[in-house]
């Protein structure tokens, strides 16, 4: 893409209403547009990275059974009444709506209820199970405050796949196939190291849930690291009796700021209890399902991932989820040349370029590839066009080489 | 994907609350299923289908400079105060709800005035124009009935594209552009033939919008076919003084019924000058940005492509939208392994098939093939295992061929 094309402009001007780094960036840099504390639109550069981690948590969710559909924000009053959690004061985050004829709705902030309901239709038997729906859709939480950026969201992306099981065996070796999928996520996203698999508390079926938290100082909880083990425990739940448990001792375990990226719950039979979701064993027999529920918030990470990587001159993403993988800089006639030549050869390989085909100086397009944190800079300029080489510029660690054309195709493939 | 491991099922029993042809089948064939009237989840087979509308459309709006962008549900009530559409009494669709603080929000029914804000970041100069921002975004509408399935939802998918030029001159060219890559949606989705450019009633920046409209029993409006012309008029402004104005005679009209499945729209100045989107010209004059927008329903056009080409035993669907393209049948031990093999050989190939290897007498897997409008069944059976044939049926005219394992994986490429 031409930068003359995209429509975001970047700014230097930190937003005066936002105190977290990664929606300050993300803002300056074009990214996002913030409609209200918590509510953001994604502008085509974020939108780009949002896709692209959406993109690898689906893969992720598919190699381990998942089914992708697609929910209702819109909710009926009598499916969570079933389950008890209609009221504002259990769930504290419903916003609520109201039909044209006044019957109550809400906006779904989770979705146990209505999936539960809905699989009523397709589960009678044993032999429809087990089954792992999942969804990537927008949920709508009421939060009282929502100053983190896209780190806590009023309106915001979720991955939820919600696992129906016939035992509680049978839960429990498809809850450790997930973790491992989650661990495998959170590596393809670049914070694999930091993230850590994290004890914290359960409900009526497990002792644990598991959240998954990355080590982060911009995080809201508190939990206590075991590097050598790459576990943590929240601090909800660290006690001597649950070190004893794990067989680690205080001393062994550090204590870290972390932000949580994903989550992994045993719901039992809770809400298959609630909502009637039922099936008949080989003999005849009828049991409620076995649940669980976990989620990964794309937009969260997509704040994570900004907040962490992030350095003095700007964002930096990862190659894989970098909206371009190279910023094109042109300088001078004979640059432009080199430069519009390159632009065809990335895009006929597939490369995904942004070229800044402005009429600016030089330093204020590096600023730019610099604040949006393209993974590679790739400058043509009059100065090298006698050798024809162009200036590869690393956006991690600003390490600078001199290639020929052939060289950068192969590089960048 | 193999039939075992697809949650959903198939149902004989036409739902009772459902009067739409498309959300009868739909959710007899395990597509769809209602949350409440209007309101529909996506199962995986659904979801399947609407994310390749959504694709085509996202390939011609990229074709013609759109930028993929997602704008916010939640609204706020200045923003649409300055256009003069927040109160019920001029946009009676909204579903209003609250923040946690007692703030009054809305849910977008359409997006006009925030994009229009937004987009006050981004516009000074005339460089900055034209740009074509566009977005997949799940709209919010408080119908007051809403019986016709997919065709008319409360909270359904919308494809809107708004353009901002420097210039009614400038806006008409890609009025046009638009119109054409709107015959290209249509005409790729295998509704070209019979959906017309309608001319209803425009606003106040120009005679005329344009709506799509697909001839079919079960739509909503009325309108007037010019065949040779390949346009129509609506009901709206069917006047002898339009029919003079665009030079066709009462009696080479047909009337028809039909359903919107797009429209495009001249906003003017309307919203740039209500929410002050100005830009400063070559010479340093101020003008308001004039506005377009372009709107197509993927989950309507879902319902608009179930409805029409569904036949006595089913849904229908064109290949390029079809959930798989190959439904596959084994008979028999000898069947059984004939269809592994080819199963096998498919997915290879990366032909989209769904195995049908449920232990289900034949009649009852093809019942399934018919239902779901899978565009091929392929059985593999003991019969043919000696010369080593498969039966190709094609789902549109029920022809049958017989077929080496290298003729059928020649054709289903």
């Amino acid at each position: 893409m031409r930068r003359t094309e995209l429509f975001t402009k970047t700014s230097k001007t930190v937003p005066g209403d936002e105190v977290a780094k990664n929606a300050q960036l993300l803002i300056r840099a074009g990214f996002i547009y913030k409609e209200m504390a918590g509510v953001y639109a994604y502008l085509p550069l974020g939108k780009r990275v949002l896709d692209k981690i959406i993109q690898i948590i689906r893969e992720e969710m598919d190699a381990v059974g998942g089914q992708e559909i697609s929910l209702t924000a819109l909710q009926q009053k009598d499916t969570w009444e079933a389950s008890g959690r209609w009221s504002d004061d259990v769930m504290d985050v419903w916003f609520k709506t109201k039909l044209a004829n006044g019957t109550e709705l809400g906006l779904a902030p989770t979705h146990e209820e209505p999936l539960t309901r809905l699989m009523r239709t397709y589960i009678s038997s044993y032999k429809d199970l087990p089954v792992y729906p999942y969804q990537f859709q927008i949920k709508f939480r009421n939060e009282l405050r929502s100053k983190s950026g896209l780190m806590r969201g009023r309106e915001f992306w979720m991955k939820d796949l919600y696992s129906f099981s016939r035992s509680q065996a049978e839960h429990e070796k498809y809850y450790s196939v997930m973790s491992n999928a989650y661990d495998r996520v959170f590596a393809r996203l670049g914070i694999g190291d930091r993230t850590y698999k994290t004890f914290a508390s359960g409900g009526s079926f497990s002792r644990y849930s598991h959240e998954f938290q990355t080590v982060s100082e911009a995080g809201e909880d508190t939990i206590y690291v075991h590097e050598a083990k790459k576990i943590a425990i929240n601090e909800e739940v660290y006690t001597d009796e649950v070190l004893a448990d794990l067989g680690v001792a205080r001393e062994e375990l550090k204590e870290r700021k972390a932000i949580e990226v994903g989550n992994i719950f045993t719901l039992g039979t809770k809400f298959s209890d609630a909502l009637g979701l039922h099936y008949t064993d080989e003999v005849g027999e009828q049991h409620a399902v076995y649940m669980g529920c976990y989620g990964i918030g794309p937009s969260r990470l997509m704040g994570v991932i900004a907040e962490l990587f992030a350095d003095d001159k700007g964002l930096v993403w990862p190659d894989n989820i970098a909206p371009f993988k190279v910023y094109l800089v042109n300088i001078g006639e004979q640059g432009t040349r080199m430069a519009e030549t390159l632009y065809a050869a990335l895009q006929s390989q597939g490369t995904a370029v942004l070229y800044d085909d402005r009429n600016e100086r030089p330093g204020s397009k590096f600023a730019d590839a610099e604040l949006m944190g393209i993974p590679y800079r790739v400058t043509a300029s009059d100065r090298l066009f006698g050798e024809q080489k162009y200036e590869l510029t690393d956006r991690k660690n600003g390490a600078v080489t001199l290639l020929t054309a052939d060289e950068l195709l192969a590089k960048l493939r």
